[in-house]
């Protein structure tokens, strides 16, 4: 499946040697099997031209297959257009969406005709236009599961030939060719090559919670723009929860009148949104959670609680009580009704019914549920859940759906055609598909939680180690990155979602064995540009945020500093921001120092990769050890700057003054290690500066230092130095690892 | 109408001293009558508080009447809220949208009810609540013009109340109040004060062009949102061009079907404009650009045109020939069907025709037309337009619309309850007042021309030596903005309209003797900042348009020397951009380096600003000229790094190199003098250089450097130098600006 002309390629920019990341439950035996796939360089960093510095490609997600040529085909202001076969109005707007980006890019104007569309070349084969394009047909004009999103794309110096079988492959083509322009002194080009290209697995999604913090119609289009860049094809909307009914209902209006404080999708809109997204190959997949997750559908409707109302719209975040009625006919003739014109709404023959955290609390309280559940045999609360859902799944039936759930849902009773959408573990993916079920994979791709991009990344559905048989595997048909929406608001969504799940893009669309971290990491930081041009707000928006929140005593001089301490700090992970700040809610402004951090700092990685790369390369590096110094002292400066001088222009400065002191006093640790001049005896130093450590890596605010971990790992690797000689460089390794490890305390098992 | 309780100012932040801008059009007489006008200052920038630093308020517009108190009242999470009187919908949600930017601001969370919305302390007078809206009238749901929009603002220790007759002057109070709130290490207040405030013009009004680039209803929203901020009652929508006709007609449809590209408001869009607007006080009043300036309307009806088609959407910028036909009867069955379609849609009593730069050239061509002309004894062109205005005008008048069009239409026959919109120059406004007319400003108002904001802010509709009686004074009543948008896409258009529009908004709305223009910029600095966090794209998109231009081989370091020359450049003025780019259409990118670029580059001000003062400074400020060779010493190193380093990695960074080039030459010679050390002998020293300098302030893609100016003044200075004891400061100034002064090739009389 993935094969290259290995004998042209050489790896580029060796630079800094890739080095896992600092992270305590990751696994480095996986990870060097992972750097040792050379097919995944080659297909990224090729050497190109006799003439001229090396070509880098960036391509995300990687394709299946790429040959490099020789040669290079110019495009300049003559660039010119040829659609043969199948010439239809998506492929059109398609390619003048694509085009346009080229425009914005270059600065040249393509040709154009009277009516405004990019001029095209005389439909006859082999025109002479530089970008022929053949497509077959136009394939379903609602992306369908399983469409054919195949292309080849053959680039020679004359030409670039874009060939799928339908409309889909063509605009998945076009993306890898917007990906391959390159620029030097002599002006814009692609470098000749041929790339077949196909998808792993035919379900890639993203799913935006737009319930819990709304999320309005220009959010989605721009996501699905960066949906469409990675060839994701599924955009999973979240449309119902405890705090909102985002989906207008003609049937029973009060859902959406009394469920949303006015804040949801007209159904005109949803149209939209389906529209946009199907021009853009991609399928939309509405989510009603039920029965749990479910208090803005009782706001309006209590008596189809299992609990005596009123209702109010929640707003805290957790799981709740309220749950819907499974004993109470009402409940299915609104379901009936709701859902049958949701059924008519949404094109996709998938509807995701939740099913997610039902606590059962309200159904144990009920002397008529409990009633209910013992005459009619159902056991218990998930022989009730299962007969709700075995109603709902006749519902969806009947109105040609067919039904996917959160893996809560998998239970004895539940027909082989419903999908199960795995969350709470990888494990249950497996029993899924050995049970017979379709299943996708969201557990490891919950973008909410702040977890490194690499984590993702190497998080693959079907694992090389998979138990499953050849015939269980093909039941796993994809996954979907998860957005979760406690923590985002319009104005930092985009950051929690990209680039980061461009690497999850990359996992679900790229051959297996493409898994170069490093590599991954480098393509992440062109294709983050790519995004941002593409209209996406996750770089465009910190910057005003961060002028926002110091206020207008500090310039831009003093901003400097702050955005230094904003690009090294990280929100915290898990579900740790909930315990950091316990009193929030949806009313809460999100425009604290957390918000305006982002994921997987960029700057926090490559210094804990320097500070590895001078632990354990095969010599002490003078450079190296000299970078590192002038990088702790400017941070140390940094820190002094904003806990003196700017903590007194701003009280939103002066309440992350902590965060910054613990910066300066991490930097000091780290000099003091460099400068080998720890003041007390080596044991004693580096146990009191571990200690001193460990102090200051508690959370500020909700904002953490990823630089600590690096930074224990010096006081570590001094403290041992002595040993390193006599050691193996892995033993080496592993010793100072454990001496930097942050003890921690042992939970109860779970 | 302007008074403070002026014993309790003083001057704030001395700094450098307030000089004017440097530009060959500006009468320096005329400024410094401007800085003379202490009520100002004393608006604006106030000492408060014993302790701690004095606080400078920075109002904008400054209110009429503002009288200063001791105290402050603390904003914390206790804030309330209690609305007396009044308590509409309308005020709620502007209340809340106000409060939401509060929330953002300083990260608090004000206390909220169940279903969603601010909690209101109870309706009694006299509540403890924190603030207090009196407001005794609803007032019109929709804006009507000169309704009340005046308020009061006091603050104390306890409670800040504000009390307006109706809600849109409890708007007007809010912006206010929310420009108020400081902070300091105590935490947020608002200083105790005394405000009375109204508008000066009760038309203060934003055009925006959404015909010839097309600007969704997003730039509209957030751009309505910005003149809600600095009071601008008027959204005036330029909504059909030669370039495009951008909204829905049912009547007839082949207008936007064919005229438009599909890029035009539906008629719900315009419903949800003008709600938006009017939500927040602002009126929309729309134009149809006729009888010329019409080539978009005869795509679809080019029997309507006076000259034979077929005709296809004008893509290109300029004047063009087609025009209706006024002696077709169908030309005014399509515009009473449209026009009446378009009276219904929008409520405003006033609909703007138009009516400017038609050539005539159809109608002169044309011996059908010239027939009727000379039939119907209408003398010439001219008459026939007269002609043509008197038919629209019924129709108007029919659906109860009153006729606003461009100067143009003023034409002995036009009824005197016609209003003049003057662009051609203010003798016209004050022609027209004189002739019985309502007429508003919108010459000197022309953002699109990239003029610096003290120009406009200068621009008086009515300075103190108007020729107008009083009661022909009360005929002019405000002025418009415009923006003109040849030049701006929707990621620029803000950065075009913001800040400097704000600049016209305080000319309109306060006293006239409020024109301190230093004053006015620290003011923009501040406002700047609210606009940012409003939404408005002014300063964020930028950074984003920088990364797209330097593509993929530059890195934030690279960016930084550009980010510097882009700060420090300009669009070129006026008309010359479309001889710059004279290859530019609608379809041309706007992703240049002039796009990028900002007009009344700040940094450009400042170094001019240091040289004045270095120049024309009672002594010879050594500091001032350390600071001047740092800088240029700065940027000599910028230009460098570009034209060399830089230039070789980018084709759209090498296209620009000349640019940086200047930027050496410039700062280099700048240099010279400042050592004094100009090789050749004095006079001939000076002479080559300012020849240099002559030469690399041409403009390179539409870009300029107007720090050229205050480097030709330095050579100049320096060269004068001996004469300097000898002269009066006054006469010291005129002869240096002579010598500076770049030699203009003379014009042929207008």
């Amino acid at each position: 499946m993935c094969t290259a002309d290995v004998s042209a390629l050489r790896r580029a920019s060796p630079g800094i040697r890739p080095v896992p990341p600092r992270a305590g439950d990751f696994a480095i035996g996986r990870y060097a099997r992972a750097t040792l796939c050379s097919v995944a360089l080659a297909l990224t960093a090729i050497g190109l031209h006799a003439a001229g510095e090396p070509v880098k490609l960036a391509l995300m997600p990687a394709p299946a297959e790429l040959r490099v040529a020789d040669g290079r085909l110019a495009i300049n202001r003559d660039f010119s257009i040829a659609i043969t076969a199948t010439n239809d109005e998506r492929l059109r707007n398609g390619l003048a969406r694509a085009v346009r980006r080229w425009e914005e890019r270059t600065g040249l104007t393509f040709a154009h005709t009277a009516d405004g569309a990019y001029a095209l070349v005389a439909n006859e084969k082999g025109a002479n236009a530089t970008l022929a394009i053949e497509c077959v047909a136009a394939g379903a004009a609602i992306p369908a599961v399983g469409e054919d999103e195949s292309y080849t794309l053959e680039i020679s110096a004359t030409q670039a030939t874009l060939r799928s079988a339908n409309v889909v492959g063509a605009l998945r083509g076009l993306e890898t060719l917007l990906q391959l322009l390159q620029s030097d002194a002599e002006g814009w080009f692609l470098p000749a090559m041929t790339i077949r290209d196909q998808p792993r697995f035919p379900w890639r999604g993203l799913l935006i919670d737009v319930a819990r913090h709304w999320q309005p119609i220009d959010v989605i289009k721009r996501n699905l723009d960066g949906m469409a860049l990675v060839k994701l094809n599924v955009l999973h909307l979240h449309l119902t929860e405890d705090q909102g009914f985002r989906v207008e209902s003609k049937t029973f209006p009060r859902l959406h009148q009394l469920g949303s404080d006015g804040k949801y999708f007209t159904q005109d809109q949803i149209r939209e949104i389906i529209a946009y997204a199907a021009a853009r190959g991609i399928r939309v997949v509405p989510e009603f959670d039920i029965p749990g997750h479910a208090t803005s559908w009782v706001v309006g409707y209590p008596e189809l609680a299992s609990a005596p109302g009123p209702y109010a719209i929640e707003r805290r975040w957790g799981v709740f009580d309220p749950v819907l009625d499974p004993t109470n006919e009402k409940t299915y003739e609104l379901l009936e009704g709701f859902l049958g014109e949701m059924a008519a709404l949404f094109p996709d023959p998938f509807l995701h019914i939740g099913g997610d955290e039902n606590n059962g609390k309200q159904w144990s309280a009920n002397p008529r549920i409990q009633a209910f559940i013992r005459e009619h045999g159902l056991k218990n609360n998930e022989g009730l859940h299962a007969y709700f859902n075995g109603r709902v799944r006749e519902i969806l039936a009947k109105h040609g759906k067919k039904m996917i759930g959160w893996d809560e849902i998998l239970h004895p009773d539940l027909p082989k055609d419903s999908v199960i959408h795995s969350w709470r573990g990888a494990a249950g993916l497996v029993d899924a598909a050995r049970r017979g079920y379709t299943a996708i994979l969201s557990n490891g791709y919950y973008i909410d939680l702040i977890q490194p991009t690499w984590k993702h990344y190497l998080n693959d559905p079907l694992p090389t180690d998979t138990p499953l048989t050849p015939e269980e595997q093909k039941r796993i048909i994809g996954g979907e990155a998860t957005m979760w929406s406690e923590w985002v608001t319009p104005e930092t969504i985009d950051s929690r979602i990209w680039p980061r799940t461009a690497a999850i893009a990359e996992r679900l669309w790229s051959p297996r064995d493409v898994k170069d971290v490093p590599d991954m990491y480098r393509r992440l930081a062109v294709l983050s540009r790519r995004l941002d041009e593409a209209g996406l707000q996750h770089e465009k928006n910190r910057p005003a945020m961060l002028r926002r929140f110091t206020g207008d005593k500090i310039d831009e001089s003093g901003r400097r500093p702050l955005q230094v301490l904003a690009d090294l700090g990280e929100p915290v992970k898990q579900y740790q921001r909930g315990h950091q700040q316990p009193n929030t809610t949806q009313f809460s402004p999100l425009t604290t120092f957390a918000d305006i951090t982002v994921p997987d700092s960029a700057s926090s990685r490559e210094f804990n990769q320097m500070v590895d790369a001078y632990l354990f390369g095969a010599t002490r590096d003078a450079d190296l050890a000299a970078r590192l110094k002038l990088q702790l002292e400017t941070w140390r400066e940094v820190g002094r700057e904003i806990s003196s001088t700017l903590a007194a222009r701003s009280p939103r400065v002066k309440a992350i003054a902590p965060l910054a002191q613990a910066l300066v006093t991490a930097s000091e640790i780290g000099l003091q290690v460099l400068a080998g001049n720890s003041a007390t005896p080596a044991e004693n130093g580096a146990k009191a500066q571990l200690a001193a450590l460990t102090l200051v890596a508690r959370p500020v605010d909700a904002v953490e230092l990823p630089i600590i971990s690096g930074i224990r790992q010096l006081v570590a690797g001094a403290d041992l130095e002595p040993r390193r000689a006599s050691l193996p460089p892995a033993e080496w390794r592993r010793e100072v690892e454990q001496r930097a490890a942050v003890p921690v305390p042992r939970k109860a098992a779970p």
